[in-house]
């Protein structure tokens, strides 16, 4: 079942739908303090109402040079290098002779595996010994690097110069973040050396556009894509990626299970511009044809080295499962279900041993920082079911987990933390509270939660109820959860319809942080709306080929996008039409509205009903 | 394009999908204090662990006689009356002559109707002159009705002789919210005594399964169906009816502008178990050709009496739209976008009058007893943006309809609120805060809110996070959005991704807020899932069609859905499966799993360490 096999190199092309122009929106890059440091955005340009323009909407865009029509894209050469003169500018790496892991050195020289392996055509990067190169270590000592510089303009997404009915915004609840209203690369480097924010960026990984994650940027998005044992070829998983950036995933995981687990990676990696995140651990558990008890630290490290010469960006570290806690799971209601949690805790019930994840952490440091690859610390002890939530395993693991935070800080290694799971809408914020309380505020990244059990199907919706309150309370990012979840692989549609709710809820959440500028594309998108500006509107929202789709199919005619009323009640009325009346009459009055407004119900009433019938009058 | 004509009466039939037995499901009746209350639960069996039966598991089920085999259906006869002895027997209603609405009279003399006309076959009931048919009327002078007694037995879910597993529960936050362990006839009649909840039942529409609504109960959620000038036919919106049921529809709400709206709610309300819900001024705008102004209290009084007489057990009455808010809306992004408050808000400006729902809203109260229709005191000036949240407009509207609450509880009248609308996360609880100290804790119903605005296409995503938080909160029930919302009319697809977002958002509600036996399905589908009992995993689920079709997509063998392992990780490791190695191991250490938890994890981490190592010993 497995078509992997099939997959052949020189056939490799691009998906058609990722690089498909969005309508009526294009790439624009905004240059920083040197010429190559250019930030892509997209532009949305809107009609006019009536005689007036209206501004075009700038929006935070994930989806790289793809997007781009005057890039050239060839996934069988991969993407340019935009990093790379920054990495060697540092001059704290160097390029090794070849690949140093076993694995790498022995995929390298399978001639079976030639039709199907990426033409790397470089050689890999690490830090030089003794350096450091990690974005926390050069912030700590006090180096604004070109990534920071970046992301600061990224976060930023171009507001100024839109009017204030646009900018305006309600304020926020924040719980206590520090959001301030303009982003500077000050501020990223201070976010970055405290440990409150991350930009994963490898070293083998220059064709990334740096991204960062912290409560106190926006808040991001992470899709996980990858093969199975059953299913899925190479071209699918990086048709998925490309699928998934173009829909707006921030970072996207390659957690293939499958075979050919290590071409597949290099495939995604070379053709991606955000920043790839694997399970190691997964892999490892691969080599040892899936018996957990035999892996060692060994097969682990060079498993690690691997993919850090590949260029993944961070590693989810499933180092808090802790011997002592594994027993705490037997009463559960759905036990371990976290995989690399299962297979740590099968070692370590194996073995009789502390999880070798926990005893070698600070070699895994040492490894980290020599290709600046950030942790993920994963939460190997999520609960799996409602009825697991918050539990005392799940709780052992994150204290667990901010002991290992602080070590990985005292290597300059960046951190972000895993979170669950299944959490009931109460239960949610204890999570969050303990996770800045046990963990120093390092970036929390969790899965859902999902709120209830009973929706097999749509636990995308099931969970992005949990992931838009858990952003709210100052989660950085939210893991994706497909309506496939828990029933199967999921494919490239199933990939959208995850991103797309958890777009919704990272988008709820920076509204209800008061994240700066974050109301910009509901105002114009609501204005679009009032004003029966169809395609803007379409064009506006987060998939405009679903709403123009919705919409042909009642009115398909070309003639109803330009109409004022929808298919909802009909031309003879329509309820945004009448408003217009009422704002006319309102204005006719002669009273500034705002004045009225300030004065409050009672004097406008009277001030109203004063104003004689002859202005109300209805033709 | 309206298709109204092509149906004919005759050749109406119901939809095969509405009938089809839900899987491994069987209807039953739980049996109250006489024989004929009857209430109606689905009865999920499930297969057994290893040897060990699993108990089946009762779930509310608003699907009515459709779904049990055996009961004859034939939609041109309509659903028997379950409720016609009742309501006879209490003597306080007489049979009318005929129909008492100029309309209703008229369209039956109209010859032309005859041919899709639903034939009625009785005649409709009015309460004796001075009296009032409550149920809070009879609430109030200490009477327990079948109706209260009914919705008692549904509301308990049939939880008794499940094991404590099953039953097991997180306490819940109720912010404030009184829910007893066990609902008794007398609890329901205390709380709408109090107009803490209402049963909308009215006297014309004895098909109807009793139900309630209110802060103490089970969340519900309300649908909305209805044809428009420029789509869906009569059998369309009959087919939504059922469609909308099977899949958990509460209250279904009709509402239609196009043609034959009298004709098409009536083969609604004959057909349909569950309360019906309408817009008023919807129709009287139709019967004044859509213009406004040409409104007047005497036709929408007649629209009134017709519909009560058809049976429609609650009106939206937009009454609080008074004249001196209208102004408060012109500096909105969006104006006024409930159609109802436009229609008001242009009435008010032509006439230069106050609302006439307003100032004849006790003779409104008057109709309302004579037939015990319940009122939803609708929010026409609700925002229909994040930018218009909670403003001045809408908060004076709700002050009314608090004002209005204590006028209809005057004569005991039931009540419900209707609540917005569009409103960031971070603004969500202050709606339900104002409504309960303003509105005297009458149950809320509100629609939604959305989120946000940026995400046309995927409505019932962004309001389904906020329908959770405000049911968690206190809402009683919640108003669906479907995909199309500001798009398009939805179809049947459309409904079922509704109703399946906001069973998702009510279940997450009642688990959140801590109501009793809310967790039991939850358990039940988890433990399946634990235990790789794939078929109760699908059963038990919220749509178990789609479940099952999700799993067949990569695993479409029969055997698949026995196996132990899924497409995610394929058959050689499966987390799940580990799971059970570790609780097998734990439980082999001969310490009493639960004595561990109890002693902490330190203490357990010693034992574990010290019980040897052969024990762990992996074959």
């Amino acid at each position: 079942m497995n078509a992997n096999e099939k997959f052949i190199a020189a056939d490799a092309h691009v998906d058609a739908a990722a690089i498909a122009p969005l309508p009526n929106s294009r790439k624009i890059y905004v240059t920083g303090s040197r010429p190559d440091i250019r930030v892509p955005m997209r532009e949305i340009a809107q009609s006019p109402t009536g005689d007036t323009p209206n501004p075009p909407v700038t929006v935070y865009d994930c989806s790289g040079p793809y997007t781009d029509p005057a890039a050239a894209i060839d996934i069988r050469k991969g993407l340019p290098g935009l990093r790379a003169q920054w990495i060697a500018e540092r001059n704290d790496t160097e390029e090794l002779p070849g690949l140093s892991s076993d694995y790498g050195r022995q995929r390298l020289a399978d001639a079976e595996l030639s039709n199907l392996r990426f033409d790397l055509g470089r050689r890999p990067r690490r830090a030089k010994p003794g350096a450091n190169v990690t974005q926390m270590h050069y912030a700590r000592r006090g180096i604004i690097t070109p990534e920071m510089e970046y992301v600061a303009i990224r976060e930023n997404q171009k507001l100024e110069g839109l009017d204030d009915l646009l900018r305006s915004q309600h304020p926020g609840q924040s719980f206590g973040a520090s959001i301030p209203r303009v982003i500077t690369p000050e501020f990223v480097r201070d976010e970055i050396a405290r440990g409150r924010a991350i930009i994963p960026n490898n070293i083998n990984h220059p064709e990334s556009e740096p991204m960062i994650i912290g409560r106190n940027f926006l808040t991001k998005i992470n899709c996980n894509i990858g093969n199975s044992p059953l299913a899925s070829t190479i071209q699918d998983e990086v048709d998925k990626m490309t699928w998934a950036i173009r829909w707006g995933g921030d970072t996207v995981m390659d957690l293939s299970t499958g075979k050919n687990i290590h071409e597949t990676r290099e495939w995604i990696v070379r053709n991606s511009p955000v920043a790839i995140g694997t399970v190691p651990i997964y892999q490892a558990l691969e080599k040892v044809d899936g018996k957990a008890e035999d892996l060692t630290w060994e097969i682990f490290r060079d498993t690690l080295i691997e993919q850090a010469e590949q260029g993944v960006d961070y590693f989810t570290i499933h180092a808090g499962v802790l011997l002592r806690y594994v027993p705490l799971t037997a009463k559960r209601m759905t036990g371990i279900v976290s995989r690399g949690g299962s297979i740590l805790a099968k070692w370590c019930l194996s073995h009789h041993k502390e999880n070798f994840l926990y005893t070698h952490f600070e070699d895994i440091c040492e490894i980290m920082k020599a290709y600046d690859v950030a942790f993920s610390l994963g939460d190997g002890l999520r609960p799996g079911s409602i009825y697991d939530a918050n539990d005392a395993a799940q709780m052992g693991e994150l204290e667990t987990l901010g002991e290992l935070t602080k070590i990985a800080w005292k290597h300059d290694v960046q951190v972000m933390i895993e979170g669950p799971g299944h959490v009931p809408m109460h239960m949610i914020k204890f999570n969050m509270d303990e996770q800045l309380r046990l963990c120093g505020e390092a970036p929390f990244y969790t899965l859902g939660p999902l709120t209830t059990d009973i929706a097999p199907g749509y636990d995308h919706i099931t969970s992005a109820i949990g992931a838009a309150m858990i952003g709210w309370y100052g989660t950085a990012m939210l893991c994706y959860v497909t309506p496939k979840e828990h029933l199967g692989l999921p494919d490239k549609n199933d990939v959208k319809d995850g991103i797309m709710a958890y777009k919704i809820a990272a988008h709820a959440a920076d509204l209800a942080k008061g994240h700066p500028g974050a109301q910009v594309r509901d105002n114009a998108l609501s204005k679009a709306r009032f004003e029966f500006r169809w395609e803007d509107q379409f064009n506006l929202g987060l998939d405009p080929d679903k709403a123009r789709e919705f919409h042909d199919e009642t009115l398909p005619q070309h003639g109803a996008k330009l109409a004022h009323f929808c298919s909802m009640c009909g031309p003879h009325f329509c309820s945004m039409k009448i408003t217009q009346d009422v704002r006319d009459y309102a204005a006719k009055i002669g009273v500034s509205e705002q004045e009225a407004l300030n004065k409050g119900m009672e004097v406008k009433a009277v001030e109203f009903v004063k104003a004689g019938s002859e202005i109300y009058k209805v033709s």
